[in-house]
C-alpha cells in the first residue's frame, strides 16, 4: 500500500517480463483470484511470456478473467475486445471458457454488482492511451463517479473516426458504441497495474505521475488508488523530470 | 474491498457504538498499526465509548496515533487538532506520547515519507464538514493531487473568519494559515472510515454517495478508495434516494 | 501477522467486550465475511454485546455464518451446537436462516470444499475447554492433520459421560457420536480467536502459551497460527509466569 | 488463504521459473517487503532467473533479506549459509548490504523481536531436506513450539558427521553448532513457500502432502500454516498418490 509504485524498465521486453512475474505472483494465490486484463498491442510479450508457465497447469484453476471493456462488432459472435484476448491469452493459454467472464451490451449495467457477489476484482492490468485513457475511460467521455457506461459514436467529435480505427477503416463494419468499466469501478479493484511502452505514451505517463487529478487525463486519478502500480519503458517515461 | 460501504445507524450514539468498534477492531491486530484520527464534535462519544477499553490495556503498545492536520496557535505548545486530541483521547486513554506522532508546520513536507517509513497509514477516521471537506480540504483549497498542504488566510475569502472561528472569535489568537494532508496522501491510505451525524451534514453526506467526484465537495473523491467506510446518523441520511 | 497476540482483560464482563469489539471489526469490512463462532457458556455475555449493534443491521448482511462442530440429538432438528448458537446468538440477533451454515453429519466430509469455494473462513471464534479442546478437537482424539472427523462414544474411556454430559445427564438422549472440524481446517482461518475466563482454564491458558505444541493440549497448537489471538481473563491468566 | 498449495511442475527449470515469478510478484508490492531465503543448491536456477530482474533496480529498494539459519565457520566472516547465498544471489543481484540482515550466533536470541519490530516476515522460501527438515529443523532436533534454536553437534548421533558434510568433509573447519530459526517462528512469516526437486525428496514430500503432523518429518507442520505453497518438480511428486 502508499503511493504509486513506478517500475522503469530499460525495454519493451523488460517491462513485459517484470509485468508478467507481477501477474503471475498474483494467479499463484490461494483460493480464488480474480483479474482483468487488457487488450491491445503493448501487452502482447508480456502474454507471450506468461502462456509457457499457464497453460496445461490445473493449479491455476482458481484463476478468472473479466474484461473490462467492449466494441460489439455488429454480425459477430465476438467484439474487438475479446477477440483480440482470445487470440493474444485466451487460447494459446488454453483458458477454459467457464473461467472468462466477458463484458457485453447486454451485461454491462449488472456486471459489477456480480463481480462483487464473486468477491471482487484482486487486480487489473490496464494499458495506457496517448490521450491518457484506460479501459474505455477516454478524456470527458466519462466522470470519476461513473461505474459503468455505455459510449455512443456521438460521444465526442472524433469518435467515429475512433471506432471507425477499431475496425481497420472499414466503414460496413463500423461500431456505433462501446461500453466499459468507468473510473468507479476500476478504482475498486484491490490492486491496480498499468503498462506503457513507447514514446507516444510519455506525454501520458509524465501526466500521470507529475500533473493533476484531471478529466482531460483520465488515468491521472489512478494515482488516487492505494496499490497503484505503473510499470513503463523507458521510451514512455522519457518525459519524467 | 470494493464499493463504498454506507452504514446507518439511528442515532448518534450508536453511530458512536458502530466506529469505536470499528477502529477497535483494527487497533487489536498483532504488529504494529498506525491510525489517524480526528478532532471535533462529531468523535467525542466514539472517543468515550473507547477510553474504558484502551486506558491501561499494554497489549495495545503496537498502535500509533498520526495526526492528519493542524492548525497552530500563536505562542502555545500545542495547535488546535492537537489540543482537542489530547483533551477528547490521547489524555483519558492515557496514551504514551512516543505513541503520538504530530503533524505541524515544521514537520508537514516530509510526513508522508516519514509515515510510508514506518509502515503507511492503516486506518484513518475523519469527520465531514457541512460544506463537504475531510481534514484541511476544502472546497477548492486543495487538489486531488495535493499530497500536503500550507493553506493560507488568503487562500479563500472566507478563510478567515473560519480560522477566527477555529479560537472562538478572539481576533487576538486568529491563526494565519494551518497544514494538512491533501487528498493524495489520504487516499493512500489501507482503509478510510468517516462518520458523520445531523441534518446539517445531511447535504453533503448526498453529495458524497449519490453526486459527481468535484472540488466543490471535496469528500466525494473517497467513494473511489476501494476500502470507504461511511458511518452516518438517520438525520445525516436522510436526504438520501 | 506474528506471534500470537494475548490480551488479558481484568474479568470475564471485559473479555467480552473485547472481543465483541474485535468480532464487529471484522463483520463491518466490505464484501462477504465467513464467520466461525462458538457456542457454550463463555460466549455469551460477548453475545449479548453484539446483539443491539447486529439486530436490524441490512449492512452487515455480508457476514456469513460457519458452525465448526455438531453433537447430533436423535429426533431433534438441531443438534446441541445449533440449538445453543441460535439461542445464544442466531434468534435474538435475528440472523436470515440462509446465512447460516450448519455443520452436521451429513455434510461434514465435503463441508471444506464448499467453504473454500465460498472464499474461505476469514475468522474462527474458539472457546477453550479445560483440557485443552477446541472445536471437538479433544486430546488424542484428532491428530493435527486431521481436517474433518466424526468422533464415536467409544473414541476414549470417557467420551460416553461428556457425551452424556452435553444432554444434561438424560440418558435416553445420549449422543453417540459427534462430528468436527480438525486442526487443520481450523489452522486454515484466516485469523483465530479464542476466549477463555475462570480459573478452571487457567491450567489450559498456560499450557497454550508456555508449553510445547501437543495433542495433550489440542490448543497448544493454535500458537502456530500467523494470526491467532487470546483473549482471557485475569483468572484464566493466573498461571502465567 | 486456505489449504495448501501444491503446484507440480515437469522439470526442476520449471519449477524454478514458477519460484522466481511468485517471489518477484512479492517483491513487486510498495512499502517494505522482507523476505527470507534459502541456500542450497534446490534455488540456483531460481535465483539465475530473477537475477537479471533484480540487479540495477532501485524500485526493489523496498525488499529486505532475512536469513533464517547459519552454520558458523571457524576464523571465517561468514557462516555456511551467508556465504552461499552471497554466490547465489546477493553478490551477482548487486544487493546492498543494509538490506541484507544476517541471522548469526551472537543475534538469533534476539532476532525475532527485530524482526518483529521491522514488520515481521512477509514471505519465506525454503528447501526441503531428505529426511523431511527445513530451515535447520532436523528430525527431533527441534519442537514445533520453539523459536529459535541453536543446536550442538551432539544433538543427534548423526549431528557430526552432517556438520561435517558442510564443510565437504575438511575435519579442520567442521563447526561445532548451528543456529537456526524453529518452526514457531517460520510459522509467523505471512506466505510459506517451499520448493523442492528431485526423487531424493520424493519421500519427505510425500510425507508433507499425504502424512500426519509429525517430528519425524518436521515440515509437516507446514501444512498447518493458512497461507502455504509447495512447489515440486515431477520427480520429486513421484510418490504422490
Amino acid at each position: 500500500m502508499g503511493r504509486m509504485k513506478l517500475m522503469v524498465e530499460r525495454t519493451h521486453d523488460d517491462m513485459s517480463a517484470v509485468a508478467a512475474s507481477l501477474l503471475l505472483g498474483k494467479m499463484y494465490r490461494q483460493g480464488r483470484v480474480n483479474m482483468s486484463i487488457t487488450a491491445g498491442s503493448t501487452p502482447a510479450t508480456m502474454y507471450e511470456t506468461m502462456i509457457p508457465l499457464v497453460r496445461g497447469r490445473s493449479y491455476l484453476d482458481n484463476v478468472y478473467y473479466y474484461n473490462f471493456d467492449e466494441i460489439p462488432l455488429p454480425g459477430e459472435e465476438h467484439g474487438v475486445t475479446m477477440s483480440n484476448l482470445r487470440r493474444l491469452y485466451f487460447e494459446p493459454a488454453e483458458i477454459r471458457s467457464d473461467r472468462i467472464v466477458a463484458f457485453t451490451p447486454e451485461n454491462y449495467r449488472s456486471f459489477m454488482d456480480m463481480v462483487r457477489g464473486q468477491g471482487g476484482l484482486d487486480v487489473m492490468v490496464m494499458g495506457l492511451g496517448a490521450d491518457g485513457h484506460f479501459c474505455g475511460n477516454l478524456p470527458h467521455v466519462t466522470e470519476f463517479a461513473d461505474e459503468v457506461k455505455r459510449v455512443s459514436d456521438d460521444a465526442t467529435p472524433t469518435m467515429r473516426d475512433i471506432l471507425l480505427g477499431e475496425v481497420g477503416g472499414d466503414e460496413s463494419k463500423r461500431p456505433s458504441y462501446y461500453v466499459t468499466l468507468g473510473p468507479r469501478a476500476v478504482m475498486e479493484t484491490r490492486e491496480l497495474v498499468m503498462i506503457a511502452s513507447g514514446v507516444a505514451k510519455a506525454a501520458a505517463v509524465k501526466g500521470i505521475v507529475e500533473g493533476p487529478v484531471t478529466l482531460d487525463l483520465p488515468a491521472s486519478v489512478l494515482k488516487l488508488h492505494p496499490h497503484f502500480t505503473l510499470i513503463v519503458d523507458e521510451a514512455a517515461a522519457s518525459l519524467l523530470t
